[in-house]
């Protein structure tokens, strides 16, 4: 059905369309390459959001040498008006003869009609080729769009033996430089990176992507039932793109962090704690694909048990600390192997001295 | 130094070690090549203790190919009599002209004579091609001779956060049926298997070699200060292969146990426990070049304590047991992160849907 040099075209868009790794979100990455009488004459990719799409800048600079042309991009071109025209009307009028895509774009107001609307201007469409690939580099983006809610990763340095801290807390450094280099750049993918308020009050953690160079930070999210993170926390500088997420209703406490710019959101459960599971629909609410959970076993565990993990990356660190230091994951006891949470490994590699397991959850 | 056809001829004569792997202990394994005018016309190997060693097979082999010929030896030829005349005294017999050695033997009583040797009797001698790989081989066999005591192997499969069984002990099957065969081969190329007493109480073991056919089972050894091993235990069925290391003296329960065919060795520490170190001394003593461990945590715990482990190969289940769950290693707290215990990853792979992580601890 498609043919090698497809395979290579299509391939070509998906490494354009990562290039928007750590600018594009809300929006999906997206790469657009156009090809005419065998020789590529436009490439383009999705950059930010309220800026073009890959098949606009495509377009533009193939020009004239887009009619009769063929179209790869990796994602269903748009049938609405967004922040920008559809653009699926430029590709009618550039007079293109033919669109292969990868996926349909999951967005329930897109999905298929744009599809349609070429097919209906007589442009001949292949959809499916390297549909693996493109789900994969907008997880987020898909996940939020099919569940209304992030794909979930969350990251857990820890020794060989399973412990992330020393009894007396200490816990820097487990793992060596290129692992905490190689967490950054999860983060700078992130939408989204969340903590807890444990987290926040023994590591006082800025959350921030350094060791790379970004033109957009991720937002920062708080677990803090009781809102006790501290006024001075680093967290609440530049603090607009801060979130907390409480079951305090106190309006007095409310507004004192309010004040330092932050965006509170009391979302209590049954129990007095923030409801995990309504916090990921307001997540997907603001935005967020893809969330980096850097947390500590407490609520590490809260979120594995609700069943709210998509993936954990491992940084295993070739040392043992012994029983004594502190556990990876609190999870209710289990009294049958058969209850145990099963995950399947997607990626294994070195990392500096260290090792980085990726695995997916089993659902 | 060495040529290209040099490195090939070694690596043939490794391989040929390498089909030793599971009978010749207590002696190493060990493989030879002749080569006379371009051509292989000698090859062998040493299978096991009492036969021939890998150069008289090759001799044999070769026959008047052998004078004027090159033998490429993983180790240094013996140059005394022990169950089988000297090596040396063969090759000088046959009228070879070279001998290639990987490294010396590391038996103090042959170290560098098998060479001295065979240099009187004017053979040209070339040592030290692909001795890492040689002394890989025979690690077991090379730090009893240098160290006398055995290389130490722990093997411990768990979930991904670190857990071995459930609190109620439930541990069959944390890691797929690819790894525990995978630990059949350790435990195949092994000496001996050692474990303590709360496995033998707990899960009852063989600690026999299955999955693989294999001549000769290791040796099994028991940690059991308060000769505690119940005579029902599948260890004491043909117990002639098993080794009970106690701090007990009462000479009622040592005959007990004695009885069973079982041998027992009384070596309390000061603290009425089994004093691991002299164990080692004594485990060398019998011949024993690779030790198998597979104990839980409280022995594994003190034998790395005391520094006595040399490698651990991890075997990683993708799952997920928490905290409740059974630790790997139960070690004296630490306070400070530069007391963790370091080690060195020396190999990575998937087996089945499980990881095995290979690391050696930095001496």
């Amino acid at each position: 059905m498609f043919t090698a040099l497809d395979y290579e075209y299509m391939s070509h868009a998906l490494r354009l369309a990562e290039r928007g790794l750590f600018t594009t979100s809300p929006n999906p990455r997206v790469g657009c390459v156009i090809v005419n009488g065998g020789k590529v004459v436009g490439t383009g990719w999705h950059e930010r959001a309220g800026e073009p799409h890959a098949e606009i800048h495509a377009l533009r600079k193939a020009g004239d040498l887009a009619k009769g042309a063929t179209v790869y991009v990796t994602l269903e071109p748009c049938s609405h008006h967004g922040r920008t025209p559809p653009c699926v009307e430029a590709l009618i009028q550039a007079g293109v003869c033919k669109v292969v895509m990868a996926m349909n774009d999951p967005n329930p107001h897109v999905n298929g009609q744009g599809k349609e609307w070429l097919q209906k201007a007589g442009i001949a469409i292949q959809a499916g080729l390297l549909a693996d690939q493109a789900e994969r580099l907008n997880i987020g983006f898909v996940t939020r769009m099919r569940h209304d809610r992030p794909w979930v990763r969350t990251k857990i340095a820890a020794s060989f033996d399973g412990r992330t801290a020393l009894k007396n807390g200490k816990s820097q450094w487990i793992t060596s430089e290129p692992a905490r280099r190689d967490g950054h750049k999860w983060r700078a993918r992130s939408c989204a990176i969340l903590t807890g308020i444990s987290s926040v009050r023994k590591d006082d953690p800025q959350l921030t992507v350094r060791y790379i160079t970004v033109s957009r930070q991720p937002m920062r999210i708080v677990v803090d039932s009781n809102l006790e993170t501290p006024l001075q926390a680093k967290l609440l500088q530049n603090a607009d793109t801060t979130w907390i997420f409480t079951a305090q209703t106190s309006k007095e406490k409310i507004h004192r962090l309010e004040d330092t710019g932050a965006h509170i959101v009391v979302l209590p459960d049954l129990a007095g704690k923030v409801d995990l599971k309504a916090m990921m629909v307001k997540l997907a609410e603001l935005g967020i694909n893809e969330l980096l959970v850097e947390a500590g076993p407490v609520l590490n565990g809260a979120l594995v048990t609700a069943g709210l993990v998509d993936e954990i990356i491992f940084y295993f660190a070739p040392s043992l600390l012994g029983n004594s230091a502190q556990a990876m994951l609190a999870l209710p006891e289990i009294g049958d192997l058969s209850e145990k949470y099963d995950l399947q490994i997607s990626d294994i590699r070195k990392i500096g001295m260290d090792v980085r397991l990726i695995a997916r959850f089993m659902k």
